[in-house]
């Protein structure tokens, strides 16, 4: 049974202030929650429908009825588990590889895909700025589909983060180099842009090298590109360097 | 004003059998219809809040008020123009450049962002099985940002096209050849199969190709790209022969 405390405490997590002064997070779903259990992240509660102890090997299980449930979900279906997890503090920012930042990403849904495609191409961490959308919000985590388990999100000031990086900086921007005829380097960071403004000037200074998706469309009236399929065929790019 | 035949209309088109019948589908939006009446689309209603003749210079323009629009739009804040335009039949499927072709998409936004990405990509058709999702339903209109004004969508007997088309045939698979590694033909046609269950059985027999993206997650555990970010990365890869 479900009590008012705790049904507070989760509907509370839904702002990301509470968020952030709880230091807890909510991921809904089996196969996302199962992702969250095998990363490193600790969990707090786990209001299941059903007994999964032997699954799960979690202690902190509490069974729940389906409308209990429901109370808690941030959807009408709720797919068997709520749990609620600590958010973790990443240590600094690593200085190689490839890194992927981030300047201003509103949508949720975006970031969620964008952290998807870290995870597929292998992305050492996620550098975000802090206007850009909060990772831990339900939104974000349920498009992420279990890949935020994986990668180091780091919401830090960008702007001295790109000054004090010493590796070279790539920027999407829709005027720039061919980025299928431009020498990339595997060390590297990557920045992309607000999904209707693009990079932003503060930033822009900052971008060692600006690239961009030529388009192949016969009128040249195609849209821009959206900023995760951006994301999906510039991470491609880089990674084809191997 | 607008009358009730007209209201009664625009709400049966949400319906696929309606558009069918019709011949007819709602786009909304200015953007989107914009791009509709600058293409080879007929229009046959546009209804609107305000007086957009001298920017559209057609003359079924009728104007009704904000709350006569939200009778008819699929959105709680419609952006000032509803319009319905004819269903065009398009001419028989090319047998020469890249031709994408679909295998039981089930989502509309997927769709939508595959027409836009077959737009920004300069694919010259866009060939559905049958079961895959319509084109003409408004979230589909809506994603595909008007360019589905630019991309002639096709709904076919899938397995009779592949069978009979002599082109090479690529179908995206989780397991097949390194896309990056693979020998690619620009005249040629890419298959993505459906969201949950990939290509179908009944497809497989006709694809001479089975490529795949390789992920670089480190501990093998990244979830399968989306059907829309895969359809980015092969398209883009396409792309880069040129």
């Amino acid at each position: 049974m479900l009590s008012n405390n705790q049904i507070k405490l989760i509907n509370q997590l839904k702002q990301k202030k509470f968020r952030q002064q709880h230091n807890l997070f909510v991921a809904e779903g089996i196969k996302t929650v199962n992702e969250f259990l095998r990363s490193e992240f600790t969990v707090k509660f786990l209001f299941a429908t059903d007994d999964y102890t032997n699954i799960y090997n979690v202690e902190n299980l509490q069974i729940v009825s389906q409308a209990e449930l429901k109370k808690i979900s941030n959807y009408k279906s709720p797919n068997q588990i709520v749990s609620i997890f600590e958010i973790p503090e990443y240590e600094e920012i690593k200085d190689y590889g490839l890194t992927l930042a981030l300047d201003d990403i509103n949508d949720p849904g975006n970031l969620g895909t964008i952290i998807r495609l870290c995870d597929w191409f292998g992305v050492d961490q996620l550098v975000c700025s802090k206007s850009t959308v909060d990772c831990y919000n339900s939104k974000t985590v349920q498009a992420s589909m279990g890949s935020l388990s994986r990668l180091p999100v780091i919401y830090t000031d960008i702007n001295l983060f790109l000054k004090n990086d010493t590796r070279s900086i790539y920027g999407a921007f829709l005027e720039g180099e061919n980025v299928y005829r431009s020498k990339l380097k595997s060390n590297a960071i990557l920045v992309m842009g607000n999904e209707a403004n693009g990079i932003s000037q503060s930033i822009e200074k900052f971008i060692s090298h600006k690239i961009t998706i030529p388009h192949f469309s016969k009128d040249q009236q195609a849209e821009s590109l959206n900023v995760a399929m951006a994301t999906a065929i510039l991470l491609s790019v880089f990674k084809q360097l191997k």
